[in-house]
C-alpha cells in the first residue's frame, strides 16, 4: 500500500526485538520526517556499530579497540574475574559501582536443547585467562536452568585451580515472600544464616 | 559506559516515537547481532525512504515519482476527494477496499496553540484542486478539537463552490454505551435517525 521504499523499511525495523507490523508502520513514518542530518546520524550510527564494535580479545566486552576499556583499566582487580553471559549484565554491575575487579562475558549460556556447546560461547577464552595471578572467579548468571547448567559445568572445570564463587540467591529486597517464586523460596532457605 | 559507537546508535534510536533508554539499548544490542547484509539493508532502507519517498505533487500522498499511485489510478474517481490529516488514515481507508475516489492529505491539523496555520499544511493545494469537475468533498478529519476546526474551515471555504459532507460520528461497532465519552455520545445522540 505504501511506496516500496517505505514498506522495506517497515520491514527492516521489524527485525528490532518485539516490533511487529503495527510498531515499525509508527516507526517508519516518524523517521521520514526527520531532517536529512537527522536520517544520516541514525543509518551512520547503525553502520558504525556494526564497523567499529567488536568483542574485547580478554573478556568478550564490546569495544572499538583490541581490549575493551575495563580490562585496559590498570586500576581495577585483575585476579578477580566475574562471569556473566551478556554485556548487558554487566553495564548493570558497573552501574552498581562497587565491583573493582574484571569481567569475562560468555555472550550466551550453555544449553543442549538449542545445541549450545562450549565451544560456541565465549567460554574456552575464560579457562585460558584463568593462572596463578587469577585469585576468585564469581559466577553471576541467570538464576535459571541453563545459568544453572552454566555454573556447573564452569565450576567443575575450575575449582580445583581456583576459588569459584557464586552471587547469593534470596528473597528480593523489600520482596513479598507470598509473589516470590518457588526456586527462589527454596535458594533462600538454603542460603539462610 | 558503552562504546561511543554503541552510545550514539541508542542516542540515534531514542529518536523513534515512545523510545526511552532503555528499548533503545535493548534494540542497540539486538541491531549488533544482526549479519552485516542485514545490517547495510537496515541502514540502506533508512536512507533510502529520505531519498525517495517524498509527498505527491497533487495529493500530499506518500510517493517515489511525481504523482503517488492513487492520483494516477484512471479507475478512482477524481470527482471525489476524502480529506485525510495523514497518510496514515489514507493507508486505514484504503485497506477497508470500499472506497473508490482520490484522497488530499493535509499532513497536518490546523492549531492556533501550536501556530499551525493554512500555510502551513497542505491546505491551500486543495482550494486550488477544486474545480467544476469536483462533486464532492468528504472531511474524514479526526473528532478532536483541531480535527473539528480544520474541517469548519475548509467547509466555509469550500461550500458555496462544491458539496461538503463529513463523516459519521456515533458509537463505535459493539460499543457500549457505558464506555462511550461524552463527545462521542453527543455526537450519537446528534446523528440519530
Amino acid at each position: 500500500m505504501y511506496p516500496e521504499a517505505l514498506e522495506l523499511l517497515i520491514e527492516a525495523l521489524q527485525k528490532l526485538p518485539g516490533v511487529g507490523y503495527k510498531t515499525a508502520e509508527r516507526y517508519a513514518l516518524s523517521l521520514l520526517d526527520l531532517s536529512r542530518e537527522e536520517v544520516d546520524f541514525f543509518a551512520q550510527a547503525i553502520t558504525d556499530s556494526k564497523d567499529k564494535i567488536h568483542f574485547c580479545a580478554q573478556c568478550g566486552n564490546y569495544t572499538t579497540s583490541k581490549y575493551c576499556s575495563i580490562c585496559m583499566d590498570q586500576t581495577r582487580d585483575s585476579s578477580t574475574i566475574c562471569v556473566i553471559s551478556t554485556v548487558k549484565e554487566l553495564i548493570a554491575i558497573e552501574k552498581l559501582g562497587q565491583y573493582k575487579g574484571v569481567y569475562h562475558v560468555l555472550n550466551g549460556l550453555l544449553s543442549p536443547i538449542k545445541g549450545i556447546l562450549p565451544e560456541d560461547i565465549n567460554m574456552n577464552d575464560l579457562f585460558e585467562r584463568i593462572d596463578d595471578q587469577t585469585r576468585e572467579v564469581i559466577l553471576a548468571l541467570n538464576a535459571t536452568i541453563e545459568g544453572e547448567m552454566t555454573s556447573m559445568y564452569i565450576k567443575g572445570k575450575l575449582e580445583t585451580k581456583v576459588k569459584v564463587s557464586r552471587l547469593a540467591f534470596g528473597l528480593s529486597t523489600g520482596g513479598n515472600l507470598d509473589y516470590a517464586d518457588d526456586m527462589t523460596l527454596m535458594k533462600a532457605f538454603e542460603g539462610r544464616k
